[in-house]
């Protein structure tokens, strides 16, 4: 088998440690027992080297063999496929983790991303944009807590698409989106308590501040 | 093999059509010369029966025997492992075809939908959110334009990567986001002007047209 490597920023401002997306895929290595190792690029001053590998300036990038793939989307997809502990076996179960991995980037975080932004942003706004947004997202969630008010996981086990949409919705738990949605947070309180997610988010913090100045 | 089922709604106002999503597989199944029916669900009074195919209460799905798919990306993805016309037939081929379907929808749309929604309000917007959508989309396309330069589609070949990222900044082009991107605006004039999108664009104006009352 050949090596896994991850490749991360070498450094990120304190904001946004514990939701850089390299966290999606160390805890999908993490779940699937695969060994890798993590190499960092630089975050201030990105190299055509680093383009090479994500077209877009952003992380992260794995390295599997021959194989260089960006989007934490793709790379999740990649893993699902190597290893049972994240995709169910049968060809049912199958299309219906890819189909929720998708679901999880453009139904969800497609409205959530937009959301963020304008929490991020902490100013008072009363546009009616402002509030566009932040309906577009309720509609989401509120379909979505339908689908998880009778089911642990998206699909009959834990798989790649728990990972994005718990992943996702962490964010949204972050700026208090998610009160009147308790199927959702119970979602991600059971899915972010697996050890394989506290390892991964360990592993994040810790490899950011090694690289804090003393 | 089994009978593919594509469903959409009815009807949609005047302003989506041309784009909505059942275009992509539309195009997608006429590219790899599959046979496929096409099926209906209400636009205006949506049913449980379709929330069961599609959790969101959007379109499209598709059925393929016992596979019921919802998210255009994970059709698009079906499709491609259906057909040796919409992904190349090794390995990297197969990745690099991924990689860029997630690309399309997580670094591209993610940032020209909430652009695009700035766009159809049509409002006056000087705000500094309005600012940071349009200066989000601006860093996508300008990475986007670099690809584009060298290179007739993303993959070696035309991919189901190119259906989606091609939808994806055509409707960037209706509002005339892409006049700074010669290589991008030349991509989609490119990939539009294949007959199997001319066919499923005329095959989805037919279809809503046909429901308009008399």
């Amino acid at each position: 088998m050949s090596e896994i490597i991850l490749t991360t920023f070498d450094w990120v401002p304190e904001m946004p440690r514990g939701y850089v997306r390299d966290l999606r895929v160390r805890w999908a290595l993490e779940e699937a027992g695969l060994t890798y190792r993590v190499e960092s690029t630089p975050f201030r001053d990105r190299k055509s080297g680093h383009f090479e590998h994500q077209p877009f300036g952003q992380v992260p990038w794995l390295t599997d063999g021959d194989l260089s793939i960006f989007e934490s989307g793709a790379i999740l997809l990649h893993l699902g496929e190597l290893s049972d502990k994240l995709m169910p076996a049968d060809r049912r179960g199958r299309s219906d983790a890819k189909e929720w991995l998708f679901a999880a980037l453009a139904s969800v975080e497609a409205a959530s991303q937009p959301w963020s932004f304008f929490m991020f942003s902490g100013a008072a706004d009363e546009t009616p944009m402002r509030k566009f947004f932040d309906s577009f997202l309720e509609a989401r969630l509120k379909h979505l807590e339908s689908v998880l008010e009778g089911s642990e996981w998206l699909v009959k086990t834990f798989t790649i698409a728990d990972i994005l949409m718990a992943d996702v919705l962490r964010l949204v738990d972050r700026f208090d989106g998610l009160k009147g949605y308790p199927a959702c947070r119970a979602y991600v309180k059971r899915a972010t308590a697996r050890p394989a997610f506290l390892k991964a988010y360990s592993d994040q913090i810790a490899h950011f501040a090694a690289a804090d100045p003393a």
